[in-house]
């Protein structure tokens, strides 16, 4: 803080400002984007929530974004026509930077199925600062999870233009990681995850 | 984490989540929104940022939303227009939701001139979650420091809807704190908001 502000009616006050790297010397590890995606039923959420809450074990601040906690609020005003759905992977995106400047690690939970969706969040961020993370759990594996039932109305016509039956996924061509979300088990991906953030610098080596 | 997963194609992993409590205690902090709220050259930027620098230099975590990261951002599609300005402030309200999930003291500096669109962000949080500052320097000091030039050209028909000159400002009724932005220091007006931080338990008073 300046010790001393000049006492006229037309103050100009001085504009502090603190930065990503300022955050990340404090808190002792840097930020960045975590972008999961994957078909409906891959294990998006709960693979970012289980590493969420193993970063958070280690002290680190960390957020994730997904489906619980966007399309009901920033989101709402969006449904699944091809515009509404390229709109809400660019909130998200641009949510996600917000998130990366604040000196989060954000994990963001989405099928976000086209690539040039996904290109354009990678764009608005640094080299480094995004890491796009292929959940990789096939359509048949997702479709016998079928969680929600999503994909027997799909099937039944109930719901169009759903991702793996009626609508494309177009799977990542170079992921920073790829995760066997189909059949390996959830601590070994929360691991998976955690040693890229390591390997990367994004946090520290846990002794 | 869970010591063991079922090692099965149709696997049913746990959902971990960490909630807002377990931060606060993690940080020894709450989160909280700080909705500043003035007429263009209050002060509402500039406070905003010397509040956010004084916590940053306490260790807690903030983030500031302004229009440097909002308007060329997630609101880029958004003009000026009743309606634009209304979803303006709206999405501003569930991103700043969103940070305050997070853990975040997260602080708002918009004009946000309309009462009914600062009372929906209000009400998408809980109570004691959103403190409206009020930025009271009058339209006297603000178009005298005119420093960005805008109310000259408000004056000369240049701006359209220009809140104070040809919008109307709708000041808080009952803000949580009205801090005076026109002659006060910067040095008081940010002891006055952390003050306020201390007394409503959101950070801990420094010894």
């Amino acid at each position: 803080m300046s010790s001393a502000s000049p006492k006229a009616t037309n103050i100009v006050w001085h504009q502090a400002s603190v930065d990503r790297d300022a955050r990340a010397e404090q808190r002792g590890h840097r930020s960045a984007i975590l972008w999961f995606t994957g078909l409906s039923g891959a294990g998006k959420s709960t693979l970012a929530n289980a590493v969420n809450q193993a970063l958070f074990e280690r002290g680190l601040a960390t957020y994730v974004l997904d489906g619980d906690n966007i399309r009901h609020g920033l989101c709402r005003d969006l449904g699944f026509s091809d515009a509404d759905r390229e709109e809400n992977i660019r909130r998200i995106g641009e949510v996600a930077k917000l998130f990366l400047d604040s000196g989060v690690i954000v994990l963001t939970a989405f099928v976000s199925p086209f690539r040039a969706d996904r290109d354009k969040a990678r764009a608005l961020v640094g080299e480094g600062d995004f890491l796009e993370i292929f959940c990789s759990a096939d359509l048949s594996v997702c479709e016998e999870r079928d969680t929600k039932g999503l994909y027997a109305k799909a099937r039944a016509g109930d719901i169009k233009e759903f991702t793996g039956i009626s609508s494309p996924y177009e799977a990542p061509e170079h992921p920073e990681l790829s995760v066997d979300t189909g059949a390996g088990e959830l601590e070994t991906c929360v691991n998976e995850v955690v040693s890229a953030l390591e390997s990367r610098g994004i946090i520290p080596a846990q002794a």
